[in-house]
């Protein structure tokens, strides 16, 4: 059996360690590396990233590397943003897994163009899917999955609590860390910090429940996480008063149901875990301890689905179309 | 749009629920009950179970109900001795969710028969899976969804430890409560006790992780658990030195990798619940508190399945194919 080929375009941190991995996967095989940085231009993994396995070269442009049977997308969060890169995959007819978060349930930012590149997909005869691990996994598909063994579900809730302190220093910016809280209200009121895909999460987990909400109805919101004390953290030091992350949650209510998901990213965040809350005929509660550590999943997510994409019928997908992706 | 008809077949505990939930989905209408048992026939559900909700009257015969869209089937433990009942349900275009244990993975006890239903069910169209909560869930599939967090993948331990004071009066015997030492032994090693389905988790699972053990390496054990001082159980007194319950475990070792599954289930076990840990590159660990219920979840899993089995693909499918089953 020949092994699928599979590019990976978009070489931030998580394209690039997601490269490393389908670079020495048994069953894909890295064929097309695509970035547009100069600085990446014509490199090898190896170039990139000492110790890292053989690999082809970085190539500028999606269009100009040969067929593929695969893409998987590391480039952007933003669902209309990535479309034309999308429909480079489409005329290269490459099934596509994304990192983007706004694709884990395109149609809830992008109701047309979701329903567009549906078609499209279609006609291509490829699927593609965005996952993840939060949008993907810890907020909406393993609370739908573990809602199969209940019966008269009525409310989920989910927390998930994350040290920032051992993740990476953009993650650190993006949850607000030694920013005032004065800073971090006017950076969240124009959405530039703060969690991608609470929404699409809310939604992705109703829809695994049977549930239709409308995007007006998912009730978002942010608050910044304040120090108490005079902190350390690696962006600087976080004085008393300052910001140390973010708490966001989303909600929705309706067709007899309730879902509230809670996510705290603070930097010296205590108890950090994935937690899921299930009341029904019969209650449920998962823990996860410690948590779901996000770069390693996020990674572990794109090459896991990567091997069952081929398996959902053509067109826009979500997680909740896709069978189980086990690592291997 | 009109809601799948579905026939439950079996009226045992575990099928009397289920029906009982079936009339009352939003998704599905009951449109048969069959069940061999004289003493049933003719009686509807409420006159089965006080308080049920209106239903058809009970049949003695798969064939003679009419036309439904699905059949859950809740009959029997042994592939081979429910596959006449599954070919009733193939004639009938039925698709086919089923609590038989080793329906889980018809493969591993036999490959023979359960490759010819998957012809003859690819034939009639439709599917037909294996499902519930061990095997079907605690074991199998979910240690796969969380594995799907993880690349690099070496030790799977799933840990499932029930109280079975709080369960039903057959659980309690088929674990060996109230026995000599002895005569669980001779029980155990007759196969007439102990949990059906290890084998099949193990199998499950391994295949969910890329993996195909073949029965020979897959290897179980069964142990009593004995009572240290005397004690109650609805069974009657159990004195020290009996039987309390069993230890069940499940193991293969291959293609790099190493699965350890262990089920206790005995009367006054202590800190029940049900424990995954996956060792890789970066590990996990699960924890369901508790542990899930496993009647209450037998039927959920019957019914959210029964909603998802129509999307599987023609054929013998597993839990591995469907996508997930989550509640209404």
């Amino acid at each position: 059996m020949t092994k699928p080929r599979v590019a990976v375009v978009g070489l931030g941190p998580i394209g690039l360690e997601t490269a490393k991995r389908v670079a020495v996967d048994g069953e894909l095989q890295l064929s097309a590396l695509v970035d547009l940085d100069p600085a990446k231009f014509d490199k090898t993994l190896a170039e990139l990233s000492p110790g890292a396995p053989e690999s082809p070269s970085v190539l500028a442009d999606l269009d100009d590397i040969g067929d593929v049977d695969i893409a998987i997308l590391c480039t952007g969060s933003h669902f209309d943003r990535i479309a034309p890169t999308l429909r480079q995959c489409l005329r290269k007819k490459a099934q596509v897994v994304s990192s983007c978060e706004e694709m884990a349930w395109p149609w809830l930012r992008h109701p047309h163009l979701a329903d567009v590149l549906n078609v499209e997909a279609m006609q291509a005869g490829v699927a593609m899917v965005g996952t993840g691990v939060n949008p993907g996994f810890v907020m909406d598909l393993l609370p739908v999955v573990l809602s199969s063994m209940t019966t008269g579900i009525r409310h989920v809730r989910v927390t998930r609590v994350v040290d920032a302190s051992l993740r990476r220093l953009p993650l650190q910016r993006k949850i607000g860390a030694t920013m005032t809280q004065e800073h971090f209200r006017k950076l969240a009121g124009a959405n530039l910090i703060g969690h991608m895909g609470m929404g699409e999460s809310v939604t992705l987990l109703a829809q695994g429940l049977g549930r239709h909400p409308m995007r007006a109805e998912v009730i978002t919101s942010i608050a910044p996480v304040v120090a108490e004390h005079d902190m350390a953290c690696n962006l600087g030091p976080i004085a008393a008063g300052q910001v140390r992350g973010m708490y966001n949650t989303g909600r929705w209510q309706g067709g007899g149901i309730e879902i509230e998901l809670e996510l705290t990213m603070a930097v010296g965040e205590k108890n950090p875990r994935d937690e899921i809350q299930i009341t029904a005929d019969r209650d449920l509660h998962l823990i996860i301890p410690g948590g779901t550590f996000g770069d390693t999943a996020t990674v572990a997510a794109l090459v896991n689905v990567a091997r069952v994409v081929q398996r959902a019928k053509p067109g826009m997908r979500t997680m909740l179309d896709l069978p189980p992706a086990g690592s291997r």
